[in-house]
């Protein structure tokens, strides 16, 4: 029965029953969580193997000696491989993408991908699509640039807003994960990738950082196809526009992998131009290390079978969860993802932070409700990321089941009012 | 005899008979290089039992995943142990100290190190210690920074100098290799250090970043000692003043090392703030890896005295041949150093970049001359950086005399007119 159908007595009733229930969870004490994107230990227990690797000639050289500024050659080409661009437009970075992601902002600000450097400007601005990433705000906030919140459909980034949006010139800029987005899951339609590609925003050093964290991340073996953005764009003369990450992060180990950046030969030259004053070269042997545990291209997309195998059930006790107790209520909907790390629930206008209340004093730990909006500050209060990776799914079970019956509490607390 | 004391005839002689050993060097083919100051392969294969470590538990936590911002504790204690400072002032980096350089002045740039970001500022100026090391001045020039030269005296920075120069409120900060430097291996006395940390700059702001890189690298038993300037700076209130790096790049790898930033509360706060949005955390395994093969402090310690057996025959052959070539000559004059990397010599002024031809023009790469100076430019063309660590001692004695020939040519030549 859908809750805006229930009269009072129903809804305290249906109160009664799900504080029984909630009490029950409560008296039990748990320290669960569910908050972040990390990887099981089964999971990094995967590539445990690659700390067999231990002769360091790479390419003919000693990679555990300087030099290489901009990756070994194996590496480029294996993410070259695995995004289908040249190597020769591929950078090798350090562990984590968020590092090549804050630093080419950075670099932005204080050289500019264009005539003027971003710390010359009074204003500058992103777009956001809602819900995102966090950490993508953190770094818009480190640098005073201010976000514009772009609404996702479940195609991408609402277009018609974002082309409206870009014939702002102090607009210089977006960030996207383009493939299971984080939190939705959502994929980017061709139609989507497309209009991106095609965009024509005032602003000439417009940049859009392509933060491909989940390109390979597949929950089963049909995962979602995304278009390829550097096949698209020189169609429009828009190689410049987009700066593509990606990183082993969760395909080998979050504390230790490697990153990669995608550009356009010109953003690559001024890229490298500012590593050469930044560093010598990131860890080679890390990057050989992974070349060699893999091998190639089709080693890493294998590897990803066994995180899927590994993930999906984790993933799958969540979603039975939502479906047996979330719906036909008309109290929330989420989206099944075909990868990536997370389950995002949109709740009752109003009941998200109660929700996460509720699950912190029984014991279970939700992202900070919020943070998938700039600012920390969701303007519908409805949106809950579910990071199903790091606990056992015995855990999840328990924790999945606590979240729901917290979920329609909130949203019956709300309705009585 | 000094060559300023010889005749046309005299000096027409000398040049006939160098003429003739150089000539002969050249027809060799020969192809030796001693311009930068890489390990060699034996230096190198001293650290590869650390790849030998496949733990992943560190302090309790398993280092392969998401987490520990400034480093694994661990490691954080290995290096205050060898900087005798408090672990909670260290920050453990990337494998690059000159990434926590560039990413600390990068971070003054964008946000100041005070109340107004240096963006913001129509000027700012850096003190370099000149001759000094080529990848300080790229750090500054890539930020727009205008660099003054400091000469270095046998004890440091001449004090009087910069001391006068930091009346001016735009002077900002400073770099400085204290031990060792980099490339006359001159390390600062008790003195300057205490000079240093008493500066009053008019700039409050002032920020000298301490780039230690040698802090370990003696070459004999009885190494230079370097006053440890956080235990002065506080007399003084500056604890904000210096920021220290260092690394294991010339310990373990220069490409899979792991570096070390020590400052004061005030100052990793800030550092740390910004981290937030940088990065995860850096490559934890390695931090472990590093502490694992180690064990402590004086498992470091034990270290440097294979690097030391190794470079010390190095550096022996180089200045035995400055020795034999060119004392008594009144052309050039160089410091045997106790520790680091370099060799520095002074030529007969005008005579630097002539000696930097013939010796390419017969072989040998040294670093280009000029290099030791900020933009390039040794206002005197007298420095010559030997770097005298990767070639093979027959290598070396070999590229070391055809120096000492190019040198006494050179000035032969000048003298000549």
């Amino acid at each position: 029965m859908l809750y805006s159908e229930m009269n009072k007595d129903q809804l305290l009733q249906e109160k009664k029953e799900l504080k029984k229930r909630y009490d029950a969870f409560k008296a039990r004490g748990l320290q669960l969580d569910m908050s972040r994107g990390k990887p099981g230990k089964d999971q990094l227990d995967l590539s445990t193997g690659i700390y067999d690797v231990k002769n360091y000639i790479a390419d003919g050289l000693d990679v555990r000696n300087y030099g290489m500024l901009d990756g070994i050659p194996s590496c480029k080409k294996l993410f070259a491989d695995l995004l289908d661009v040249d190597a020769k437009n591929v950078i090798i970075g350090p562990n984590a993408s968020l590092t090549l992601m804050f630093d080419y902002i950075c670099q932005c600000y204080t050289h500019g991908a264009g005539d003027t450097p971003w710390c010359r400007l009074d204003e500058v601005k992103f777009l956001c699509p809602v819900p995102g990433y966090d950490r993508h705000f953190t770094i818009c906030e480190h640098f005073g640039i201010k976000m514009i919140n772009v609404p996702m459909t479940d195609e991408g980034p609402d277009m018609d807003a974002v082309e409206e949006l870009v014939k702002d010139k102090n607009v210089k800029g977006m960030f996207c994960v383009p493939k299971y987005s984080n939190p939705q899951g959502i994929t980017y339609s061709d139609e989507t990738v497309k209009r991106i590609a095609a965009l024509k925003p005032a602003a000439k050093d417009f940049r859009i950082i392509w933060d491909n964290a989940y390109f390979i991340h597949d929950l089963t073996d049909n995962g979602d196809e995304l278009l390829n953005i550097f096949d698209v764009l020189p169609k429009y003369n828009n190689e410049d526009m987009v700066i593509e990450v990606c990183s082993t992060s969760k395909i080998t180990f979050p504390g230790a992998g490697v990153s990669a950046l995608i550009a356009s030969d010109d953003n690559i030259a001024s890229i490298k131009k500012r590593l050469n004053a930044q560093t010598i070269s990131y860890d080679k042997m890390n990057q050989h290390r992974h070349v060699q545990f893999f091998g190639n291209a089709d080693g890493v997309r294998e590897h990803m079978r066994k995180h899927a195998s590994i993930l999906k059930p984790k993933f799958d006790i969540v979603l039975k969860h939502l479906d047996d107790e979330l719906s036909g209520k008309g109290i929330a909907s989420w989206v099944e993802p075909n990868g990536g790390y997370f389950i995002s629930l949109d709740v009752m206008e109003g009941c998200a932070k109660r929700t996460g209340e509720l699950c912190r004093e029984a014991g279970v730990t939700l992202t900070t409700v919020g943070a998938t909006y700039p600012y920390g500050i969701d303007p519908h209060d409805s949106n809950i990321r579910i990071a199903p990776s790091f606990p056992p799914v015995a855990e999840l079970d328990v924790a999945a089941e606590l979240l729901c019956i917290c979920v329609r509490l909130a949203c019956v607390e709300k309705l009585l009012g």
